[in-house]
């Protein structure tokens, strides 16, 4: 049943629309500037159109899902922080005081705050999404991190909330993550889906010192020789390595794309998310918007096995959607650019020295 | 008397607030995040407070000053645009329909559009300042592009507008700046401040083919040849090789410097203001911040002079200030990390593995 869930989702997704995207890429030669003047905005809003089908979208209602899980592979000494700071950060979200609120609210974007799987009791909240296949993975040096089906379970309660999300207006999905730990499964979905080998992967994530990346490095590099994870069975990739916040990550850009909403990445681990969802769905890396390149060097070699080109690259690496909320504006005025800007012919502006055209 | 306020202006520019400075990188590493990990956005935070002497700056008030003018060097043939855009790009601002006007909008900023110079009658505007030294420059190949009274007169009126606004409650100054030819006048500042030469700081500009970049070259390398520029003497060189925009960018930004108003650049003509305006007063250059780099490949010479590190790197080409208009939602939203983050103590979030703090 799970598995044929995941089957409809992927199967979900439509082609970008080429129609629209000529039609953007035709506006945009006529608006008041030299042609391709606004460089990379101008790919922007004509993947824009591509994904919505429109060549004047909205994006009036961004959110920045932000999905929080724990990690049985914190045991092995991966992270200077201790996995209760996982729960406690939800905390803090909710209550508005994390960077990614600050940069969301700055971005007059939502926070929606998921908990895919975090190993304590969380508090009620209004804004708390409950949407956890189990309280942490399995320690992914030893053992797989979880069942095919409750990977596959992860996927589809990101899918919900992203239904839901859709359902109350939201036009532009950004991806953000919490779980103490995750760094090192980015790096191991990293090298089992790119063939990168672990020492490009790893990185100090929230702060390691050179012994502690050392033994980082041998952990991933232990956890993919137990996993022998095969790159065509992307589902089993994500159960044997990843985490549940990453699976409800690949989840909820997925059911994205099915509603033609755009999906901005964020850092390495909602990479390493978006490496699993195109894997299993190659039409979402056309929905898909690199916000940042983070200073984790695996990063980039998971952008690029993405073929996106970031927005921005200034050294951030704190995961929490924080990358992606500082790209939000961006994608919003491009999106501005194509529905305010004048055309040669409104505004009686001259056209490269061949008089006032129109 | 002209050279008297120009000198009080130079003089009238503070040291940056490095007490400031230190309280506001104190405060960024209690806030929750590991240290360090918001990157380029935390030297931000240290670099506003160090600019307006408080820890936790507002920055409500951004605008983006576009300043206007016309070029004689454009009888040179140096650009595919026909004068006449000039003039008509300004009443494209004035009536909203301009890439300017669209970015800073998103943004949340306003625009003041100001004739520094343009060579043609404008239209009454409630929005459009006057503040015109004369109508266009003279043409820079053959003959100096203006007097040094004219040029110091330029630029004051630059921090006059700037005054004004400031009364009004602008707390963040973009430049930006409409000019056809103005590209001209940008490779020859920046020849003659860096000595960098012609081939290095010439480029197509607003799309000029291979033999009109030939051509706009050979224009530059005699403007510099006829008019032996000393970089010791940025008046002379303004008032050489320069343009009324230019001028007027300068005054504008030493004036928001004299207020702790952080001053944001745009591409390659509003950074050959500020090299002129940092050669003038080099306590300015601490106060500016680069908002992105442009296609333009003097202005990576330009910036690497002036020690910036750009925001953004997105080939945009354009002017009139669309790329620091875009920089500024980065530039608000570092204030907003600091005015809104949780510290550790106030999240009760553990940190780095030693237990809950505070």
């Amino acid at each position: 049943m799970t598995a044929q869930e995941l089957q409809a989702l992927i199967g979900s997704i439509p082609p970008l629309d080429s129609a629209a995207e000529q039609a953007a890429r035709a506006r945009l030669d006529r608006l008041t500037k030299p042609p391709g003047s606004l460089g990379v905005l101008e790919d922007i809003v004509a993947q824009l159109a591509a994904i919505t089908g429109r060549v004047q979208p909205a994006l009036d209602w961004p959110a920045v899902l932000v999905a929080a899980a724990d990690h049985g592979v914190v045991a092995e000494g991966v992270s200077p922080y201790p996995q209760a700071v996982t729960a406690q950060m939800v905390r803090n979200f909710l209550r508005g005081g994390a960077a990614v609120n600050a940069l969301a609210a700055a971005a007059g974007a939502r926070v929606i705050v998921v908990d895919a799987g975090v190993a304590a009791d969380l508090p009620d909240h209004p804004d708390l999404r409950r949407a956890a296949a189990a309280r942490g993975t399995g320690n992914l040096r030893r053992e797989p991190a979880m069942s095919r089906a409750a990977a596959a379970q992860a996927v589809l309660a990101g899918a919900a909330v992203l239904a839901d999300e859709a359902r109350d207006g939201l036009d532009l999905l950004a991806l953000g993550e919490m779980g103490i730990g995750n760094s090192t499964a980015a790096a191991c979905l990293t090298s089992a889906l790119t063939g990168a080998p672990p020492e490009q992967t790893t990185g100090r994530g929230t702060g390691l010192d050179d012994a502690g990346l050392r033994h980082k490095r041998a952990v991933v590099a232990e956890a993919l020789a137990r996993a022998r994870p095969d790159p065509a069975d992307p589902l089993g990739v994500l159960a044997e390595l990843g985490g549940l916040e990453i699976a409800l990550l690949a989840g909820a850009a997925l059911a994205a794309a099915a509603r033609r909403i755009p999906v901005v990445l964020d850092g390495y681990i909602s990479t390493s998310a978006a490496l699993v969802a195109v894997a299993l769905a190659p039409r979402l890396r056309g929905f898909l918007i690199a916000g940042h390149r983070s200073a984790e060097p695996g990063h980039a070699i998971a952008l690029e096995h993405l073929r996106l080109r970031p927005l921005l690259e200034l050294d951030m690496r704190l995961g929490e959607g924080t990358g992606a909320a500082l790209a939000i504006p961006i994608v919003r005025a491009a999106a501005r650019v194509m529905r305010e800007m004048a055309t040669f012919e409104d505004a009686g502006v001259a056209d490269r020295g061949d008089g006032v055209t129109g």
